[in-house]
């Protein structure tokens, strides 16, 4: 027993070491946030693709991509957030500090994300108009993130 | 509303853009499979690091990351792991090209893993010794899938 929880623990802490600067500040938590952005921007991809009409309206895959949206922006993220670790302790990182200050909406902005995907769950299978509907408040969830707490990209 | 879905797609677009290098194959791919492995390897440092007596034993605190093991290891990633996108094709990536072979058992190690982080989540909150009991599990489904897919680690 006492091998196996000693062989579980060095797993979960190489699990991906090889991949990480583990002694760059925040590295596992960026990292993690990242990859997560990424996955929603995926499947945000297939979404704005079919309602661009550059990808035919498959209302199967537009449920799949929607029902994966909501599951990633409803992911537990309290580990993957602490105070001070954007772009200013880590240049891997492109969060600004302002999410950390008093008066920060950081909260109240991941809700509208979560709602704006919740609503694109239930509106992406039900046909394209039903998906091009959803998918503007979709893009001002993240968009009103975006330009509060990230710096500017180029 | 066109102006809406033009942002919306612009935005998913750019989501990460700054922190991904598009050109590399798989890029995105391979970002956002090892961001979650990320997260998975957080959760299991809160779980095992109570099973070790590391961290005080935390009822709350060990269902929540045996809830987003499980939330983790259950995001459909079907769209992250095109044919051939192992370390042969990008350096950055360590899995190996094993996992698209005729013979792969990925699916079967895959579905362990989700068993044995379920059988985890219903163990978590349960006192220490039902926590310690699951962990051996959890361990050998990581381990079990690194050995055959990933390529070894210094």
């Amino acid at each position: 027993m006492k091998r196996l929880l000693a062989g579980a623990t060095l797993l979960a802490l190489t699990l991906s070491g090889a991949a990480i600067a583990q002694d760059a500040p925040f590295a596992r938590e960026i990292k993690a946030r990242q990859g997560i952005m990424v996955y929603r921007a995926m499947q945000l991809g297939v979404l704005g693709g079919m309602a661009k009409g550059e990808i035919d309206y498959n209302a199967e895959a537009a449920q799949k991509a929607a029902d994966n949206l909501v599951a990633a922006v409803t992911l537990d993220q309290s580990m993957l957030w602490p105070k001070g670790s954007g772009h200013s302790a880590n240049a891997a990182s492109t969060a600004n500090d302002d999410i950390w200050k008093d008066g920060s909406d950081i909260g109240a902005k991941g809700k509208a994300m979560v709602e704006a995907a919740m609503a694109m769950q239930a509106a992406a299978g039900g046909g394209l108009d039903s998906l091009k509907a959803a998918m503007g408040p979709v893009g001002e969830a993240c968009g009103a993130c975006h330009k509060a707490y990230r710096i500017p990209q180029n």
